[in-house]
């Protein structure tokens, strides 16, 4: 399963959280961002709970101060099936 | 470049219109998603031109009623740099 998230982070933090998710093995896309959110994140996992664990993991990381959850709908013949 | 757009449809018209969205040159990638909005969506384009005419297209798309276009900061060292 894949799953979008949209992080916020304290401005000018957003090169090292960048670096540092990527460096996560989950992580399959990550960039900074312009608007509302900084920083895009697509990531990899096997089940729900594999999702907790990252957005647990994410929440900790120094800086970060909100994370967007945002599931796929799987069934409705998107680019991504896996 | 690459830039991710999110867009809000009619109830019901999610599986036609990323049926449609698929068959666009421009689109890397296309799903269904929870949350405050339907569909998320990435594409490519040249320049920003380019994009003007992606979201210009996008907003006739019967049944979609909202298009939320979020440009990649690139610079920021994140996972997509071409």
């Amino acid at each position: 399963m894949q799953t979008y998230i949209l992080l916020t982070c304290e401005p000018g933090h957003e090169k090292e959280i960048i670096t540092h998710l990527k460096s996560l093995d989950s992580v399959i896309e990550v960039n900074g961002i312009w608007g509302k959110y900084d920083i895009f994140l697509k990531v990899h996992h096997d089940a729900e709970s594999g999702l907790d664990k990252i957005i647990e993991t994410l929440r900790r990381v120094e800086n970060i101060t909100s994370t967007y959850t945002i599931p796929i709908l799987y069934g409705q013949g998107g680019s991504i099936d896996d």
